[in-house]
């Protein structure tokens, strides 16, 4: 068994372009041994965003640790909030942006 | 995108026998489209237990949402806590107690 401190995993900037004011953390990832998928800690500062995407191929589990945030699918927006699940199938589109006053924290699994 | 909001998915009983205290809610699951690995909140009483057991071919990933418990692996005890984030591979076996005064709650990711 693996115990990880996610406050002492390193944080990395998402990749994504247009993304701001974000950091991310592989909690459970490939070097770790992970064979289907991996666990990411996301943290989206107030004023933050990650910017409407998608993937072909690829879901999103989500489960909000902490916060409230928009969610927008290129389309419609809601409101989303600690203890709400998500599931971004392949396709979909989506996005956060953090119009909070307090950091919005959530786990994101993918598949490997 | 589906969104659920965790209390609103019904609540169910671990069939694992020994387990006290214990619900469980399917956040993602095969009935909602995921094709790979399925995400469920585990919420332990204080005072519960899910006894030792271990998987021949399942992986978790887990993430402290809430509180503290004594994780033992068979052979050792350990304190996990809120922001842990634990990784066991198949044939690991794992039990959390709660012996504090509050419910310890987790996410637990598992291969489909």
């Amino acid at each position: 068994m693996m115990l990880k401190h996610s406050h002492e995993v390193p944080e990395e900037k998402p990749s994504l372009q247009g993304t701001k004011g974000c950091i991310l953390r592989w909690l459970v990832a490939k070097k770790d041994g992970a064979r289907h998928y991996a666990m990411r800690l996301f943290e989206l500062q107030p004023g933050g965003l990650i910017p409407v995407h998608s993937h072909d191929e690829t879901e999103h589990e989500i489960y909000i640790i902490d916060g409230t945030a928009t969610f927008d699918d290129g389309k419609n927006k809601i409101v989303v909030n600690k203890n709400d699940a998500l599931f971004v199938q392949p396709g979909d589109k989506h996005s956060f942006i953090n119009n909070s006053d307090k950091p919005f924290k959530f786990i994101c699994v993918i598949p490997l």
